[in-house]
């Protein structure tokens, strides 16, 4: 039942007080999820602050467990529900790191789940969500089809978890938010990669919030640049998807998705970036800092590759998302 | 001078009271490199604890800065020359982790530094050390011959850091054991992967003496093993080196090294490894748990793969003590 969501949408239009709701709901879920997720590390990196004559920061959230930011989201969700004497099923759709954030957080938690696949789908990350010993089954022949069934389900007393349009994942994600302020004074941009936004949705609410003269920058891919558009037009629009390595961020955004309205409100610049500069930012990190980033996590410093975001004696934070890469993009980096 | 460790091994010989020494030492070294190091996270693999029939846990120094343990000695022993007011330039040996975490630290720290190298190296590691923009020479056509040149600089004013005969660096190591006894109550199993022997010596030294009944079990390649005959001969032997994948394991240990002594004391066992099943125990932290780990860091799953360490129902932590993996060998891991 997303009506909720609709409410909270009107509410956001006709009132500013928003703010500091969010900012409560991240500090209530840094709290809750503390036990749970990692209070991953935040390096200055020597070589790439020499390089683009910056000083350049970068958050490891590749280091998270499960490998992405998602795990985050998904544990505020579902430790918020047991607050709330929830016992039922949870079912979710995810080919990817939200799957595996639910995987092992239904696990940590005693849950059953149940994740809902297209029947077309293999790979690397399907091979770790089934050594958790959750339920999978496969349904439909693409995402929004197997989406469809599992929003069934969701009738059936099973609780069905958005992987981004839904307020309480976006306040997990905005812990990171909160570890950015805590852990670097006086920062003056923060790159966030983007997909359905709720990631840059919890980080922003936060920063912008919080610290004055801010930058919060999203970046997608040319590939798949539903935010950008959606921005554009002023409302969310769907656009032509063409195939990205940064399969994280691939896919449409929901309709009524509450993320727009966040980064509407709270984030500077959406800027796109090409294939083949993901493909040689998930190389530079590797070759300059040992950090072995997926596509998606390595979009912010595409655009900094790409020359998208003026830098330069700025004091710049990276958000790399996940490390979760796929061993057929492994390859790449051991390419020159 | 290394005569100040001939003295130490004497009294370590004649005096048992060197148990809080070496706890003292870890304990400060701790309190003195926690701003510059990561206290890198201990997680509970789901995956490998189910197909295992333990409970294992992974002590993630892969995470760590440089992407290796080494940064823990390093620091400790250089912020330890900068509280006695050394001002001078610093020099060591190592195509390695020892050299990226000298590398990384004098220049953090701001002290001039110089690598020696023998001429024939290449590599990953290395292109990672010019990166920090260090002083690098190359000298000798091996490891021996870069080495004794670098002692001579030693005498000329140059402070010589050993990647792991010495006391401060061997502490700093320790601070990995003071993060396990924290982490995880009741552990009753610690295996470590052992090279020149610093890290094991430094964790076993802080575990051995705060918990009872814990072991501390150490693991070489077949392909490198003088730590294991030089236990069964009771004096430390030279071996016959053959190629390992554990790269940063690889080496015969200084005829006057400490590590023997702190082994000979603390380690429970030392068992050999196969070259084959490192390669397997890599595959299979990155399948089962995303983990990108350098051969040198996945030989205590090597011994667990090979059966060598009875764990059945037991608390067992695994250290992997690196995760600089070279392009070449991202090869093996996208193999079936």
């Amino acid at each position: 039942d997303l009506s909720y969501l609709i409410y909270f949408r009107l509410f956001l239009h006709v009132f500013n007080g928003l703010n500091c709701l969010m900012l409560r709901e991240i500090l209530i879920a840094r709290r809750r999820i503390k036990p749970y997720v990692l209070d991953t590390p935040i390096i200055r990196s020597i070589a790439l602050s020499k390089r683009f004559e910056s000083e350049i920061f970068l958050k490891l959230e590749n280091f998270q467990i499960t490998g992405s930011f998602k795990v985050r989201g998904v544990f505020n969700k579902l430790l918020k529900l047991r607050e709330k004497g929830f016992r039922g099923r949870i079912v979710t759709v995810s080919t990817g790191n939200h799957g595996l954030a639910v995987a092992y957080a239904s696990s940590v938690l005693g849950y059953e789940s149940l994740i809902i696949l297209p029947k077309n789908v293999v790979g690397y990350k399907l091979e770790r969500i089934k050594l958790f010993g959750v339920n999978i089954d496969f349904h439909g022949s693409n995402y929004d089809e197997a989406e469809s069934y599992a929003r069934e389900l969701a009738s059936k007393g099973y609780e069905f978890i958005s992987p981004y349009n839904d307020l309480d994942v976006i306040a997990g994600q905005g812990t990171i938010g909160y570890e950015i302020a805590r852990d670097v004074p006086n920062i003056d941009i923060v790159i966030v990669p983007v997909g359905g936004g709720g990631l840059i949705s919890g980080i922003a609410s936060y920063l912008k919030e919080t610290i004055k003269d801010v930058k919060v920058i999203g970046v997608q891919s040319e590939a798949s640049a539903p935010m950008f558009y959606s921005l554009k037009a002023d409302r969310i629009v769907k656009v032509d998807l063409k195939p990205s390595i940064a399969d994280g961020l691939h896919g449409n955004i929901e309709d009524d998705s509450i993320t727009f309205d966040f980064v509407k409100k709270y984030v500077d610049e959406i800027v796109l970036v090409a294939e083949d500069s993901i493909k040689e930012a998930m190389k530079m990190l590797y070759r300059y800092e040992g950090q072995i980033v997926e596509g998606s996590g390595a979009v912010p410093l595409s655009a900094i590759l790409e020359d998208k975001i003026n830098i330069k004696g700025k004091k710049t934070l990276l958000v790399l998302s996940g490390g979760n890469i796929d061993p057929l993009h492994l390859r790449f980096l051991m390419e020159d």
